[in-house]
C-alpha cells in the first residue's frame, strides 16, 4: 500500500505542507524512513523533529514550521488512527467457513462471516456480515453476534450472550462465565446457578483474557464504545455505561453500575453494589465503593480526591515516621514548658 | 418447566402463603412478571415489593405479609439457589464423545461423559461419569477428573493433575502450569522443573482465566468446596482449606497455608510462605504475609484490624496534609510560649 | 529413571558424603523415601534434618554433617534445578505433526517439531526444531517461532510475533493482542490499529494466561532469560531488560521501560512511560511511576524507599488514629500552658 501525501491529506480532509512524496508505511519518529510518515503529539518529543528520517509528519500547529513536510491536524490521534488503518493489514490468513470447525446444524451463519479451523459454533447461535471468528474460540447455543465483530483465537463466548456490531474480543477473553454467587448453607456454599446472560453493545473491544460474567438473573450489560483491556474482570449484573475506558487488570464487583464515560485506570478495584457517577475518574490501584458523584477525580483505597491523596500518600507518608518524632519531642516540651510555668507560678 | 407454587413449597420443604399459581420462572424483582417468582433478602429493596409484578416472592419473615403470594424461608438465598436449579437450562448442546474431539486410545472414559470437539484427552487420563469437556478443553496425559465436573470451554489441566467429584473449570481456568522457580545463577534465572502437581477437592468450582500452579515437587492442594473467583492466581504449593473464598483477581505466593473457610476479598495478595489461620477473613486489595491467626479480620498492606484500617486510611490519611500543618503550627506556638516563659522568668 | 549417588555426583560436578545409593526420584524433606534424595536451601527447615527419610540430601556446607548421605554444593538451588531435571518427565504424549492440526501449507516446520491436534499454525510461520505446539494453540501469520519452544495449550501467538530460543508459554498465555490505543473524538474512542509487533528473545518464560500487547508501531520486547509469572499484562510498546523477574498479576502500562534485572514483586503496577533503573526491586502491590534510579529498592503507591515504606505503612499507619489524638490532646494543653503563662505575665 503506498498513497502520495497530497492523496492521503484529501482522503483525510486535511493540509498539507511542503512537496508531494509517496507514503509507504507509518511508524515512530524514532524509526521512520524517508518513504515513511510519523507523528507527533506530546511535546515532550518535540526534539526528535530534529533528528527523524521521517518523510512527513502528522502534527498539529506549532509544530509544522518545523518540518519539511507536514500533514496538519487539529485531532492527530485521530487522523493518526486513520492514517495507520490505511496501512495496516488485518490479522489472519483465511476466510470462509473452514471444514474443520465446528458448526451446528441449526446456527445461522451469515454468508460473508469467517469460521477458523476448530472453532464451535453452537445451537441457534447467529453470526453477522463480516464477522470473523478465529481458530479456537467457542460461540455457544443461542448467543446473537453482530456484523463486523472480531473473535480472536481462543475468546470464549457462552450460550445466550449477545454481542452487537464492530465488537472485538481479543485473545482468550471470555464473556457469559458465571458470575460468584454462592449461598451459605451449613453444608457449605451451594452455587446459585447464573441463569442471566451478558450483553455487550456496539464498538465495544475487549481485551486478552479478560472476564465478563453472566448476571446470576437478568443482564450484565457493557454500553456501546466502551474499551476493557487485558485481564480485567466484571462481575455478574455489572452495568457498564457508554464509552468507558477500564484498563488493565481493574475489578468490578457484582451489581455496580458506572456511568457514561468513566475511566478506571489500571487495578482498580471497585466493590460490589458500588455507583460510579458519569465521567469519574478513579486512579491506578484505588479501591473504591458506594455511591460516586459525576465528574470525581479519585485516588486511594478508601479513595478520596486526588490531590489529597498526592499529598496524604506522596508527600505526606514519608515523612510520617518523622511526623511521629516531632509529635513526640512536642509532648516531651510541652511537658518541659508546663513544669517550667508551675515553677515559675509556684516561685510567686 | 412450570410448576405450582404449592408445588415447589412441598419440593423445598417450605411453607407457602397465599393463592396457588403456576410459576414458569425466576427473575428480579424488577424484572419478573406475573407468572414468575422473585425473592428479597437485603431490606435494601424491601420497597421494591411495593411496585414488582412477580407472582410470588421467595422471602422471610417480617417481609411475607407485604406479597399477596409468598414462599417462606429462613435461608433465603439457599431455597433461591434450588428454585433457580430448576429454572436453569445447563450450558452446552452437544452429549457423547465428539468424532471431532482427540482422545487418547489409553485414556478412560467413562460411558456418560460427554467430549465436545476439539477437546483433547490426553494418554491414560481418566474421566468420571457424568463429567463434560467442553470444547478446546485440554486434560493432559494421566489426569484423573472426577464424577459430574464441567471444564468449560478452553480450560486446560495440564498432566497428572487431579480433580474431584463436581468440579467446575469456567472457561480459560488452568490448572497444573508450572510453578515459578528458578535457581539464581551467573548464567541467569535457570529454570526449576516443576514436577509436583495439583489435587483439587470435591466441588470446588474455580473461575474464568484464573490460574493454579503445579507444585515444584509435592502438592498444590485446594480443598473441598472452596470457591475460586476469575482471574485468581494461586501459587505452587499452596495448601487452600476447605469452604474458602478466594474472590477476583487475588493472588497467593508460593507454598502459602490458607486455613478453611477463609475469605479473601478481590485483588487480596499473599505472600509465599504465609501461614492464614481458619475463618480469616481479609479486607479487598490488602496485602499480606506471614503468620495470621485464626478468626482474624484485617486490612491494609500491611494488614491491621479492620477496624484500624478503616480508621487509619479511611478517616485520617485524607486529613494527614491537615496535621502536618496542626504539628508545624504546634511547634511554632509551643517556641513562642517558651520564649514568653523563658522571658517571664528572666523578669524575675 | 535411576541413578547412583556417586554417579550423580560425577554428573553435577560435585562432591558427595556418605555410602553409594541408587536414586530413584526428588522430593521434599518432608516427603522423601529412603530411595528419593532431597534438599535443603533454608536454615528455616533445618530441624526436617531431624526427621526425614530422605536417602540422601543436597545440602552446603554446615548442614552436611547432619545427615547420612549428602550431596553438597554451593548453589542448592542451582544444582536442585539439574537433579530435578534428571527425572522430570516432560509434558504431552504426543510427537509429530498430528493430522487433525491445522498447519497453513505456506507454513515452515522443523522436521523434529511436534504439533498437536487442534493447533493452528498460520501462513509463513515458521516452528524451530524441537519446538512444541501443544493443543488449541494458536500461531499467526508470519511469525517466527524459536527451536526448543514449549507453547503449552491454548496459547497464542498473534500474527507477526517473533520468539526467540527455549521460550516458554504457559497455558492461555497471549502474545500480541492488540494494545490499547484510542483516539478520542468526539464519536467516542476511535482505535488505533496496533500494527507493531511483539519479539521474545531466548529463554523467556511467560506464565499461564499472561498478556503481551503488540506494539501500536514498532516493538514490544521482552528481553532473554526474563521470567514472567502468571496473569501479568504488559502493555503496548514496553521494553523489558535482560534476566527480570515479573511476578504473577503485575501490570505495566505503554511504552515503559524495565531495566535488566529487574523485579517486580506481585501486583506491581506501573504506569504508562515509565523508566525503571536497572537492578531496581519494586515491593509487593506497589504503584510505580516517571523515573526511577537503578537498584532502587521501593514500595507503596507512590513509591518510597522499602525500609521508609515498612515504617510509614507498617509502624506507623495503625498508630495514625493515636497519633491524632495525641495532636490535639497537645494543642488543648498548650492552649492551657500560654492561657497559664499570659495569667503568670499578667500578675507581674
Amino acid at each position: 500500500m503506498k498513497i502520495k501525501l497530497s492523496a492521503l491529506a484529501e482522503k483525510l480532509g486535511l493540509d498539507h505542507v511542503g512537496e508531494d512524496m509517496e507514503i509507504s508505511g507509518v511508524n515512530t519518529l524514532d524509526k521512520a524512513g524517508s518513504g515513511e510518515i510519523s507523528f507527533l503529539v506530546n511535546p515532550k518529543y518535540a526534539h526528535l523533529l530534529d533528528t527523524t528520517r521521517a518523510g512527513c509528519v502528522l502534527t498539529s500547529g506549532p509544530y509544522v514550521e518545523k518540518v519539511s513536510r507536514a500533514l496538519v491536524s487539529t485531532n492527530v490521534y485521530m487522523d493518526l488512527a486513520k492514517v495507520v488503518n490505511l496501512f495496516a493489514k488485518p490479522q489472519g490468513c483465511l476466510s470462509g467457513i473452514s471444514d474443520i470447525a465446528y458448526v451446528h446444524p441449526d446456527a445461522e451463519i451469515a454468508p460473508s462471516a469467517t469460521v477458523y479451523p476448530f472453532a464451535f459454533i453452537g445451537a441457534r447461535a447467529v453470526l453477522g456480515s463480516g464477522t470473523i471468528v478465529f481458530a479456537g474460540s467457542y460461540v455457544g447455543e443461542d448467543c446473537v453476534i453482530g456484523a463486523d465483530c472480531l473473535l480472536y483465537p481462543n475468546s470464549v463466548v457462552m450460550g445466550g450472550v449477545t454481542l452487537g456490531d464492530n465488537v472485538i474480543l481479543q485473545p482468550g477473553a471470555v464473556l457469559g462465565g458465571d458470575g460468584y454467587g454462592y449461598a451459605q448453607t451449613a453444608a457449605g456454599h451451594m452455587k446459585i446457578p447464573q441463569i442471566g446472560t451478558v450483553i455487550v453493545e456496539d464498538n465495544v473491544e475487549v481485551g486478552s483474557n479478560s472476564a465478563i460474567d453472566r448476571a446470576a438473573l437478568d443482564i450484565t450489560r457493557i454500553g456501546r464504545g466502551t474499551k476493557i483491556d487485558n485481564l480485567v474482570q466484571i462481575g455478574h449484573n455489572v452495568q457498564v455505561g457508554e464509552h468507558c475506558l477500564i484498563i488493565g487488570q481493574v475489578g468490578i464487583g457484582g451489581s455496580t453500575k458506572v456511568g457514561d464515560h468513566v475511566v478506571l485506570a489500571g487495578q482498580v478495584g471497585v466493590a460490589d453494589n458500588a455507583d460510579i457517577g458519569e465521567g469519574t475518574i478513579v486512579a491506578a490501584q484505588s479501591g473504591i465503593a458506594g455511591k460516586i458523584a459525576s465528574g470525581s477525580k479519585l485516588a486511594g483505597t478508601p479513595v478520596m480526591p486526588v490531590a489529597t491523596y498526592l499529598k496524604a500518600a506522596g508527600v505526606c507518608m514519608p515523612k510520617l515516621p518523622d511526623l511521629f518524632k516531632r509529635v513526640k519531642a512536642l509532648e516531651k516540651e510541652l511537658n518541659a514548658v508546663k513544669a517550667a510555668v508551675e515553677n515559675g507560678n509556684d516561685h510567686e
